[in-house]
């Protein structure tokens, strides 16, 4: 088993560095490389993602990403350049999104007790307003137009809705979540709707439902209880999975993976959060979130015994929490010592 | 003073009495009169909006919405055909959401106090992923695509900022927060984030932020307080104002209004909340929004007053209930009572 280790910028080394130590202690012996991309390399070199990296990168069984974004580059530029071009050159379609809120922690609804949300949003991540087809005139003048263009193949659309119906046939629920704007959006919406109907004909014991995004968004805040998995488009998985991060907990707790369930291409794992520079370098970010991602990265390459370990490992780790400060380190070390 | 009202479907017809209550209760003598477009008049006729009924439309000085839709109507049908067609050939381009915890009420969030949360969105109304720009291709076969495209022109975007920063001028904690996702929808993105930048330069003391909307979405629910004014584009916006709504418990209390506020064409205000088909003629759906949109709509037409003295009735409301379920023309009577 090879991975490859993108740490990137701001905390994202710290909090890489505990998930290959909770790595090597579930499983020993893991080849990891490591590979120097994002703003500092971009600052020091002009490269954002260099075609020899991206090969190299291809030669692996996964890829665990820290975080990537500094303010000192233009939006965009790491994003698309580096984090969206990962995505798309693997074909990682199914954005998945884990969504907890683990015993012994508290989220910010009042009326949700731990071990209530348990769902799971399967992102689409390969499509939609991700695409990249936008463009403009007459910039800079009052005559100025910008266009985004959000693309959707039946292809796209179908083999992440499969993968949404299959996952739920493995869970205690059973149900799928379709989540779409097809009150406005009629054309993407449609297609998504019909493909939702004919993908549940396969899955004839999976309850089905459909909610518009705004509805969604809302229950995700009154009633996160009710959904099991959720399957959507690239953008409202987006904005959908940081409202679950919100009612779990907060996002240094989320963790992602960005697959290809094909394995044609890595599949890559990432916490949901961003590259916090404001903490960087102060041994004060939580890895929970890279933790948990090292647990996906298991799970989806067939190790499911250790995935469970680590994840046991923090709840153990979770439920054991003070209030006090977090020391990276020591929840890494703290973990390490319960899934050895 | 003229005002068009269209009662619309399901709850639409109850929740608007109760609105045209308390008008006739706080500003006795306005001309109103009914409109009947929505599910019911598509099913007798087949018609969705003559053109010969937005022309009456358009010799008032605004309009009072109830809720428009059915299930027994395609997605889009009433949505696209009367809802948006009102937004757009209005040229409403500022939708108005604001979004109070009342003093009285409890939200879902555990550590927000009633008062803590008091800001207002401005949603952009008539641009963005709303234009239905969208077609497809091989519809039903393998090879099917579909297509969005969000249409945003400097006019556009330009106007709605500075109606923001304007309403944020009036207001005590003067903030506006733009919200895009300008790493991802780099044009449109721009578009926003160029015009933001040069209209907070006409107002030096106000300050300013910007957010992406995964964020703003999270903050939303782990922070409201922390908002002023926001401005943001169409499909954003409609989103982030849902879970405004939920912050502040429930879609039952929060108002909206559908501006031009050129006064070229009439002003919309309508409740959040839909038609609510399943509980459509018990009797038992809060009025609040609806009353609160009559309130908007004074506003707009230069009767503050009023629109205050209803505000101050609603909120005499709200911190006298007690649990109990609510009569709808029960609480139109007693707000028109303390208005009156
Ligand atoms: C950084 C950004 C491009 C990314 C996204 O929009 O997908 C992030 O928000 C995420 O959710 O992984
Ligand atoms: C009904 C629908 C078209 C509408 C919208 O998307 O604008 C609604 O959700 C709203 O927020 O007013």
């Amino acid at each position: 088993m090879r991975i490859a280790v993108v740490a990137g910028d701001g905390i994202g080394a710290e909090v890489v560095a505990e998930g290959l130590k909770v790595l090597d202690a579930v499983l020993p012996g893991v080849e990891t490389t490591p590979y120097d991309l994002g703003a500092a390399r971009y600052h020091r070199t002009g490269e954002v993602f260099p075609d020899s990296v991206r090969d190299e990168l291809a030669q692996h069984d996964a890829i665990l990403l820290g975080a990537v974004g500094d303010p000192s580059v233009p939006p965009g530029v790491l994003e698309r350049g580096l984090l969206l071009k990962l995505r798309f050159d693997f074909d990682q379609y199914v954005n998945l999104r884990p969504s907890r809120l683990w015993p012994g922690t508290a989220g910010p609804l009042a009326n949700v007790k731990p071990g209530e949300i348990d769902f799971v949003v399967v992102r689409e991540g390969t499509e939609g307003l991700y695409a990249g087809a936008g463009g403009g005139l007459h910039r800079g003048t009052p005559a100025e137009i910008a266009t985004e263009e959000s693309l959707n193949t039946r292809h796209g659309v179908e083999r992440v809705i499969r993968d949404a119906f299959a996952r739920a046939a493995g869970r205690t629920r059973r149900k799928v979540t379709m989540v779409h704007k097809t009150n406005v959006l009629t054309h993407a919406g449609g297609l998504w709707a019909r493909t939702f109907a004919e993908v549940a004909k396969e899955f004839p014991d999976i309850a089905t439902e459909y909610q518009h995004v705004d509805a969604a968004a809302m229950f995700m805040v009154t009633n996160p209880q009710r959904y099991d998995v959720i399957v959507t488009d690239n953008l409202f998985g987006d904005i959908l999975t940081d409202i679950a991060a919100a009612v779990t907990g907060g996002i240094g707790l989320a963790a992602s993976g960005c697959i290809n369930p094909t394995r044609a291409f890595p599949s890559m794992f990432e916490p949901v959060h961003g590259s916090a520079p404001d903490i960087a370098g102060q041994g004060k970010a939580d890895p929970v979130a890279a933790i948990l991602s090292v647990a996906l990265c298991l799970e989806h390459l067939g190790h499911a015994d250790e995935a469970r370990k680590i994840e046991e490992a923090v709840a153990t780790e979770l439920s054991g929490r003070t209030g006090e400060p977090i020391r990276t380190a020591e929840v890494g070390d703290r973990v390490s010592v319960l899934v050895a």
